[in-house]
């Protein structure tokens, strides 16, 4: 069980499945020359793709922080597999929206989107739930592409957070430096 | 001394005072009927009053995280004094800007942000300056509005560290709900 053909039996083996997966070719095919995806490349895939449906479709500024929430390395881009990881975490918090937007409007209410975020298993205080709609809300109303950049930003700080927190004691000691690394990166 | 006039001598002041400031009347038109400008009035007032100049004026987005970082009291609004005090505060990072845009492209480079991130007294190590271009960087330059935007979150987190530092230890223990509702809400 050597590693037979020489060369990077890892990385090869990487490529074997991801040419077998349905999503490689549509990755490769917006991904171009570099075989990473940027926030340009994201916002025009999501756009074409449909996957916004009959809601507007995505900023520039929210497929930013979709690519930051992933980018653990810090390029700015993103590979493959991070692709597939968007696309799963996209599909759930869609069908999370839809759910609380029964009538299509492209838009839910102050209190539906407090029972969004309880929806998705964060444990947070009315009081913080309040702060990002007060952040979040344009005239009252939270439309679906900022849902989104909330869905992300919650997701990749509770991430660095958990990351942190490997006593999971629910509190981090933050030395300045890495807090605001890790609260401006996203 | 005593109060004369009855009612509330503080606050009177303080109307008496800002009566008498040249920016009360530019405030109270932009503000209306209840006295607070919310993001789509900032917006409005920061591109008729010319103060971007020759750059793009700022984004939607920009605006409301601008409201934010002085919103201590989550209303999502602005009052007087906050009004005045992000002019202040923007006048010092359009100057900040220019002083390394010498072309005035409306962009900076990577090398001229780390010296204006510098330049702003942030004692932030290269990782995290590398960090935050990343994030905000189009096409490898940070554009006027992004750098605004950028300056904006840097100091209310900064500030929202600062005010949880009180022996300025350079460190802070965040419970898991706090340290959501101060970064989510900017």
């Amino acid at each position: 069980y050597a590693p037979y053909g020489g060369g990077y039996p890892g990385t090869y083996g990487a490529q074997q499945l991801a040419a077998n997966d349905p999503m490689w070719g549509y990755f490769t095919a917006i991904a171009g020359q570099d075989g990473e995806i940027d926030a340009e490349e994201l916002q025009r895939c999501l756009t074409q793709s449909g996957f916004t449906g009959g809601y507007s479709p995505f900023s520039l500024d929210t497929c930013r922080i979709m690519i930051a929430m992933l980018d653990r390395d810090f390029t700015g881009k993103m590979g493959f597999n991070e692709f597939k990881e968007l696309f799963t975490a996209l599909n759930g918090w869609k069908q999370n929206f839809m759910m609380f937007d029964q009538d299509r409007s492209g838009s839910i209410e102050h209190n539906e989107m407090t029972q969004a975020v309880n929806a998705m298993g964060y444990r947070i205080s009315p009081q913080a739930v309040n702060a990002i709609i007060k952040r979040y809300n344009k005239g009252g109303r939270i439309f679906f592409d900022d849902y989104v950049a909330c869905c992300v930003k919650l997701r990749a700080l509770s991430d660095n957070f958990k990351r942190r927190d490997t006593m999971q004691q629910g509190s981090v000691t933050f030395p300045y430096d890495d807090f605001i690394m890790c609260t401006m990166a996203i």
